[in-house]
C-alpha cells in the first residue's frame, strides 16, 4: 500500500473568531471548546452498563486481587495516626516520600531519576493534560501513533494542538513513517513540539516498541528538535514478566508519565510526570492552577501500600489474571470470528486491536452490537481525523473469562449479520487473505 | 480619592509570537507560560514552614476538631466493603450519590438544584480552572474584585485571560465602580466573559457581599451580557451562624463553585461546580480531559462523612475555633500595630486584610519578616497588575490563639523598624489619621 500521508487532515486546530455571541453569556464557549467531542460509547453508556451487557469496551483494571482487608487496616491506620497530614493540603508537586518511591517503581524499567523531579498528579491524564499545556500553543503540531490513546487526543483538542499520526506495525511506531511525517512537515516549516507515544502494550493497539527502534526513534527526534513524551501506564504489565528499557532511561530530556492507577488502584487517581528540571517549575506551576495540590490522603495511601505491601507480587498477580483473560479472547476470536478479521496478540497490558473486513463501519455497528449486549470500542476515537471505522478495540482486563468468551461470541454474531449485509447490498468485501494475528494498525495492513 | 480607573494595567495577555526557539525541546514553552509565575510566598516556604515561624500566610483549614477515630473505622469499613468500587475508575460527572448531597449542602444557602447539574471537581481550583478553560479565549477579560483568590488569578493567567479588577468596601463589590468598569469597557467594544466573585467571607479581604447588592449586581450582569462565576468556600463559615443567599438562589444562570476543604477535609481534594444544563456536557469533557475522573475514593469518603457524622455540627465546631482566632488576631492587631494601619474584622471565613502606611512596601519587606519568624502573604499576590504593596494578608485559620498573637506581635515589630527606615530615610508617611478595624480595600480607602 502507499505510504500514508502524514498531513492528512487531523483535528482542525484553533478556530477562526467567533460568529455572533449568542444572548446568554452561559452559551459563549472558548473557541477550543469546539475540538471537544465526546466518545462515541458515552452515547451508549447507560446502556452498555447494563449488568446483561457484556462490556469489552472500557480500560477498568481489575482489582478483584487486591488485598482489601489489609488495606483497610492501612487507611484506617493512616487517618488515625497520621489524620492531621493526610486530610491536609499539601504541596503542588506532590508528597516527597511518595516521589522517592516512585523514583523505586521506575528504576525497574532503567529508569534513573532524582524524587525532585518527579511531579505528582491525578493520574496520569493529567501529567499529560498539563505538559500540553505548557507545551503547545494553538495550532502547534504533536505527533501521536496511529491509532493513539483516545484521552490524549482529548488533551491535543482542547489545547488545540493538531494530532498528525504516524503509523505502527507489530513492533510498535514505525521509525521510516516517522521519518516520512517528520520530513513532509519540515518541507512546511514545521517543528512538531512533541512526539507522544506509549511505548509499550500499547493502547489501544496492544503492540510493544522494538527495543532496536527505541534509539533510533530517540535520535531522529533529537535531530528535528522534536520533544518526546512517554507515556507508560502498561509497562510492568507484561505477561511472562519481562519489561523494556523505559525512553528516559535511554535520553534524560523524554518526559515520562507514570500511573500506579494499573498497577494499584485506578479510582485512587495517582499518577506522575518525571521531567527535565528546566520543565519542573512551570510543571508545577501548571499542576498548581489546575488542582493547587494532588489530593495528600491517596498519596500517604499509596505511599504506605508501596511501603508495607509486596506490591511487585501483587502486580505479578494483576498480569496473571490479564494473560488469563487474553488467552481467553484469542481463543474467542480464533473461535467465533469469521474470515476477513484480523487482530494481534499482546504480550501484555489489556487490549486487542481488530480489523473488520472492507464495508464494516465499527462505529455504526455499535449501536446494534449493544443491542446485541456486547459492547467495544470503535476505532475512530482513538485517531483525530475520523481514520479507524474499520478498526475496534477489544478489552480484556475487566470481564471474567466466561464473560469475554462470550461477549466475543456475541460480537461475531452481529459481524456476520453485517457482513451479509455487506454481501447482500454492499460492492461486496474484496477478498481477504489473512485471518487471525497480524499488524495492528491499519495504515501498514 | 479619584475613582479607580478600571482599565489599568493587568496581566498581559496572549504574547506575542514566540522569539527564535531555544534548542532543546523541552525550553520550548508555550505562549501561555510566560502569564505562570510563583507566589512570593513559594520563594521563602522552605523557611517559612520551619516551626520556629509563626505563619500567618496560608489558608489551611485547621483540622484539630475532626473526629479521627470514627473517620478511621468509616474509612476501613469503605475499603472493606466497597473497595471494589471505591478504588476503581468512576464516571467523569462524579459520583451521583455524592452530588445528590452537594445539593443539599447548596440548600442552605437558598439554592435548589438538580444533581444532574453539579460536576464534581478536585477541589473547587479545578473547577475554576475548567470553567476558564471552556469560557476565555486569549484576551478574553475576566471582571474580578481587588483583591482576588490567587488561585483564580492564577488560572485566568493561565488561559491568557485578562483581568480587571474592581474595588471593594466594607460591604464587599462596589456596584458604583461595577457600572463603570463595565462601561470603560463598553466603549472600547469590550464584553467581559464572566465576573468572578468569592461574595461570602471574602479571600484574601475578609469581607462579605451586602446582601442589598446582590441583585443589583446581577441585574447589571445581566444586562451587559457578562455571566457570573460565584466562588464559595467559606460560605457557611459565619461566626454567628448567619448564612447569605447565593447569588446562584437568585439567579440561575450563575456558575457556582463549591468544596468540601474548608467544612470537612482539605486533604480530600473535593469540590464542585453547579452549571446550567448549557454548560454541563462541555464542563465534563473539559474534566475528562484534565484528569479522566475525579477519585472516587476521596468522593465516597465524603459522602459516607455526610451521611453518617452530623456534619453541621463539626461546621459550627470549626467556626467557634476560627472566631476564637479571629479575636485572638483582632485583638493582637489592636494591642501591638503602631498608628497608621488599618483592617477589617471578618464575620466568618479565615482572613484579615490590613493596609500599612505609605512608604511601606509589604512585598519588600517578606524577608525581613521571615527573618523575624513570622510569614504573611503580601498584598501584591492577589491582584493581576501588581497593585498591592500597601496591603498584606494575615490568615487565622491555623495557628493557635497563642501563636496568633505573637506572631502579630513579631509582625508588628518588623512593621516598626520598616517605619523607622521611612522615617529616616523616605518622605516620611503622609499623615494617617485613621487606625483600626477599616474598609478592606485600598481601592476606596
Amino acid at each position: 500500500m502507499p505510504a500514508p500521508d502524514p498531513l492528512r487532515p487531523a483535528n482542525p486546530g484553533p478556530e477562526p473568531a467567533r460568529p455572533a455571541r449568542p444572548a446568554r453569556p452561559v452559551e459563549r464557549f472558548a473557541a477550543r471548546t469546539a475540538g471537544m467531542t465526546a466518545s462515541e460509547i458515552r452515547a451508549l453508556f447507560a446502556v452498555a452498563s447494563r449488568p446483561e451487557v457484556v462490556s469489552l469496551a472500557g480500560g477498568m483494571p481489575n482489582l478483584a486481587a487486591l488485598p482489601l482487608d489489609s488495606l483497610a487496616a492501612e487507611v484506617a491506620d493512616l487517618v488515625a495516626r497520621e489524620g492531621q497530614v493526610a486530610l491536609q493540603y499539601a504541596s503542588a508537586q506532590g508528597v516527597p516520600a511518595l516521589r522517592e518511591q516512585i523514583c523505586e517503581v521506575m528504576a525497574l524499567e532503567g529508569i534513573r531519576a532524582d524524587p525532585n523531579d518527579v511531579v505528582v498528579t491525578v493520574g496520569s491524564q493529567m501529567a499529560l493534560d498539563l505538559v500540553t499545556r505548557i507545551f503547545c500553543d494553538p495550532g502547534d503540531v504533536v505527533l501521536a501513533e496511529g491509532p493513539s490513546y483516545v484521552g490524549a487526543l482529548g488533551s491535543f483538542a482542547a489545547y488545540q494542538a493538531q494530532v498528525v499520526h504516524v503509523a505502527m506495525d507489530e513492533h510498535g511506531l514505525v521509525p521510516g513513517l516517522l521519518r516520512e511525517a517528520l520530513r513532509a512537515l519540515a518541507a512546511r516549516g514545521v517543528t512538531p513540539t512533541f512526539l507522544s507515544t506509549i511505548p509499550n502494550f500499547h493502547n489501544p493497539a496492544g503492540v510493544t516498541l522494538a527495543v532496536s527502534r527505541r534509539r533510533e526513534i530517540l535520535d531522529m527526534c533529537a535531530e528535528q528538535g522534536v520533544g518526546v513524551v512517554e507515556d507508560n501506564p502498561y509497562g510492568l504489565l507484561g505477561f511472562t514478566g519481562q519489561t523494556y528499557p523505559a525512553l528516559r532511561s535511554m535520553e534524560p530530556d523524554v518526559i515520562y508519565l507514570g500511573s500506579f492507577s494499573k498497577i494499584f488502584a485506578s479510582g485512587l487517581r495517582v499518577g506522575w510526570a518525571l521531567v527535565p528540571p528546566a520543565v519542573r517549575d512551570r510543571l508545577v506551576l501548571a499542576a498548581e492552577s489546575a488542582t493547587l495540590c494532588p489530593p495528600t490522603f491517596t498519596q500517604l495511601l499509596v505511599s504506605r501500600y508501596l511501603a508495607a505491601h509486596d506490591w511487585r507480587s501483587q502486580v505479578k498477580t494483576f498480569t496473571e489474571a490479564y494473560r488469563e483473560r487474553r488467552d481467553a479472547m484469542i481463543a474467542a476470536l480464533e473461535a467465533y470470528l469469521p474470515t476477513g478479521f484480523t487482530w494481534n496478540i499482546p504480550d501484555g497490558g489489556f487490549y486487542v486491536w481488530v480489523t473488520v473486513p472492507e464495508g464494516v463501519d465499527t462505529k455504526a455497528m455499535l449501536p446494534r452490537a449493544v443491542t446485541a449486549r456486547v459492547a467495544y470500542a470503535s476505532g475512530t476515537g482513538f485517531y483525530a481525523d475520523g481514520f479507524g471505522s474499520r478498526q475496534l478495540r477489544l478489552s480484556y482486563c475487566y470481564p471474567t473469562p466466561e464473560r469475554i468468551t462470550e461477549g466475543v461470541r456475541r460480537l461475531a454474531g452481529v459481524l456476520e449479520a453485517e457482513l451479509d449485509v455487506v454481501r447482500t447490498f454492499g460492492s461486496g468485501p474484496r477478498p481477504q487473505l489473512r485471518r487471525g494475528p497480524q499488524a495492528p494498525s491499519p495504515d501498514t495492513t
